[in-house]
């Protein structure tokens, strides 16, 4: 038996790779990837898609171009992390297959309202936006989700886009209240968790020697990608964000976490995107989110690699 | 020539009587009505527009169900004003028309992209939501829309909902926030143009004693309606906001208006959804819409009457 | 029996009339002017202090400086309008009595509290800090304090200072909201009353060709402070604020007011300082102000006037 | 050489310690304590100062009250914490020694403008009111202090009271922001330091074989104190927070810090008080603080042991 997943992302490097993890393991199928202004503007994540699923061999996988840009607040981008395209590093084909013309919205709205209720899970690896504008054409869909679980936030380590806050969340906080509000079932990994998986020279040569081409582009793409927290990590340590999404759908035992109230700051400019983590239980508000405190990174990268490494 | 138009719309008894005028006026192309929650939710609000069409002997006019909640804020609704259904006064009979299948905010930026540019008008007469939604997902329907022409705000008259914001703009600042920043052509009537427009003893029963369908079902439309202003206007007067927007492109000459910044006011809980007009121009902020602070209400009332009697 | 009272005052031209309005008025007794940084900083407020007090042949009266600045927001004068010292217009000599050393604050928190409770008026002319900081100080003077007559706010005419904000209010957002939540008793004097009190060319005439020293000098005052709102009230007209405050203790039955709530807008860069009125009663808030909607120019200006004449 | 400092606090058993450590080191000379509205009303803040000074056998040293409550929020008091006395823990006497008439933020402007510019340290273990209130009376007092040093926010630590903000901060946040943008030089000692300075059992035994009146007294507060932090802490450990105020003073270098931006949220209900720290300068506002991030706690323990016990 196999667990149906749509994944919303704006790739990036590390959507990349969590998109390939997915499309490499057979426990999971992949219905779509729905694509969203983030990292780069949407024209660009969704060629980012269609490049990551021919290189994963997969062109039979549909492709859905989302949101131009956030609920309410202006667009921002992230080039100084990701380079110009979005997916710098490796040099990609032009890809072949077409972006399909539905709507990404109207995608993840009929896929949840025809699938039985509860089957599908909503992965999400970039701001919120498309999972926020389906909620708002369609509440309903909240019930009918199998789980979300969406990379974003931070709790002790807050921030990386401003001191309060992480990319993601900062991009459309007001998408991630909606989603946070919803009801649906929700489990969140923050920075907490993604700055505990670092790509350390030993693990991007892991890549860098598979005998494919998916682990030379991902070792490509560690590298680039891992130039920008130079200052934070050293000069071989980077986290990495997006494939722990995937990663806990296939090995739950590699995280731990807690199940208790996030809100989103969507008021003030100062600390715009925050997540509100309350690990401690002070505030009484009612739990909503399972969220993840820490994650086992040999298990991971072991995880990790033993997949790339079916791709082609 | 006629002018083609999209009517947003959350009827209402206001917004049926400004869909008549527009439905009975051979200067305009009603290209479809989209509804958005409002006044009652929109499934109700819906089911109104549709009546309308029948009303008026229109059952070809294609009508698209919108937005179900707004865009951050939680859902107002006016059931205090416009009765139960939102369209209170009249007995209609259950509608035979079907609503279309087509997402409203999908039929806006098709219509939008398909049409030549600068030659189709949106009239909105309920909050922006459906139209925030559509420049969500394409922004350049902004520089192909002729005019949006908005039933909403106030200077003078602050507010209707509370004591500063109409509650239009209320229910979701956030789309008339969007829309007001959009670049597109804005013409916004505000309450302190639509509190000169009142429905008067004499006006009233000018519709009661026509010969038609229409007009009657009109009289007692706004007969329930003006119960609820009764404390600010009398008895006998209650103000007529929607169909002012018909009447605007039908004879500008009606009105009087000023080019100035409209900015929303989205943040404060206290004034949420205040239209900040600079109608002094102190701010130095670009003018973004044109504000609508006359009419002339002999003259409105005479061409609304003109055309409802030309209907069935 | 006379009414004693403290002026706290940022003069200012129309703060200068009001204050010869109640040295010229034998029901009233001024215990002490405290002044406020407002109209231009609080070391020219000072002086001007003294030099209406030297004016009027008033060296007795105790001149207290306060509050350098706001609570909460940065300060913001309005040279535009009152000159470069506050007190453009009429050449007054520098003064020769001298600033008392006690801190205005302090001075109104011992007034207050050693004078019998419910005796003692404190009228507001400026921003209200000094007034907010006695409360900070000891809140108990919110029961002594007979009333508060504040100049400041509006409604219908929402603002001066930005389209939503009347220069008093919006200088010291959070000193109003304290002083509105004290539970002291309030008297709201707002744009939509003293719009009403022009100072024609007639009006300004009757001051100039009086015998005295404070008639002339109030003419030259009067026609100073006019030119800033040429624009919007025509070359000879401008409204007269502050005196209308010394008016209401004077001859109350020149006005008429309404009980009702008002709240201060101090979260919104947009909107910051309005003074949300609740005139139509729908949000069920309790009534916490005594708001000024009308007054009767001519009978204000025959009291000023006479009132004026009586001066040295 | 001595170096003379004021001590603005809330006492508090953490306070009550932080007291004791300054009146028993020879380098600090303290000119006054002021009090303010914090862990519990000001009448008893002030009563467990005096408790404090006569405790330590000082019953010289002047005790100044200060603000009743914040200068925007209402008062917030933390009695599940320290008590009902705000003292709880030790039976101490009714003190004997008088409170000063003067007022609090009075001694504070007129001790720095009176004394040499660059000589005074404030060292404010409390919310930061009565600093906010001299700065709004004396702006120049910003330029005359030699180092404000203040025990409150978190960044990795973020809060106590909420998830977002400590207790002092989060009371008074506004008079936080004014002190932080006055330019004065300040030392911030948050929750990532003082957390780093637990309570354990050995430590609280050294305090009570002492063979004086304070270290038992010390011992008793310590242990009534730690109770609160048990589930996080564990039953025996509890963090020391105010100390670390005068152990800066005395030994800079058990302590490790950066100069850094320190914003403070005085917007958003959710984040209100939350210290937003540029930890990694990505914000490029200008440093305005020497934030402490480590402390080594085996050194502060083993000098503020030595320095109790020179007590009576």
């Amino acid at each position: 038996m196999t667990l149906p997943i749509i994944i919303d992302t704006d790739p990036g490097q590390d959507d990349a790779v969590a998109i390939m993890l997915a499309l490499a393991s057979p426990e999971i199928e992949v219905l779509g990837l729905t694509t969203v202004a983030g990292n780069v503007p949407v024209h660009l994540t969704s060629m980012n898609a269609l490049k990551v699923c021919e290189l994963a061999g997969r062109q039979e996988i549909p492709v859905f171009a989302g949101a131009a840009r956030p609920l309410v607040r202006s667009p921002v981008t992230a080039e100084e992390v990701h380079g110009r395209t979005g997916l710098d590093g490796p040099i990609l084909p032009v890809p072949k297959m077409p972006l399909q013309t539905t709507y990404a919205v109207d995608f993840i709205v009929d896929t949840l309202m025809a699938r039985p209720a509860g089957t599908v899970t909503v992965c999400t690896l970039g701001p919120l936006t498309n999972l926020g504008l389906a909620l708002l054409r369609e509440p309903r869909i909240a019930t009918r989700i199998r789980q979300i679980v969406t990379m974003g936030g931070g709790y002790f380590e807050q921030g990386n886009i401003t001191p309060s806050a992480e990319f993601n969340i900062y991009v459309d906080p007001h998408a991630a209240r909606l989603v946070l509000e919803s009801g649906a079932p929700i489990t969140l990994i923050p920075l907490d968790c993604t700055h505990q998986l670092l790509t350390t020279k030993a693990r991007v040569s892991q890549f860098k020697k598979m005998q494919n081409l998916a682990g030379p582009a991902i070792a490509d793409m560690l590298e680039f990608f891992e130039r920008y927290d130079e200052a934070k990590y050293g000069p071989d340590d980077a986290p990495l964000h997006d494939p722990s999404v995937i990663a806990w759908l296939l090995e739950p035992t590699l995280f731990e976490g807690k199940l208790v109230n996030v809100s989103i700051e969507c008021e003030s400019q100062l600390t715009m995107g925050a997540t509100v983590i309350d690990w401690w239980r002070v505030t009484g508000r009612p739990h909503n989110a399972m969220v993840i405190g820490s994650a086992n990174a040999e298990g991971f990268f072991k995880l990790l690699s033993t997949r790339i490494a079916r791709l082609p």
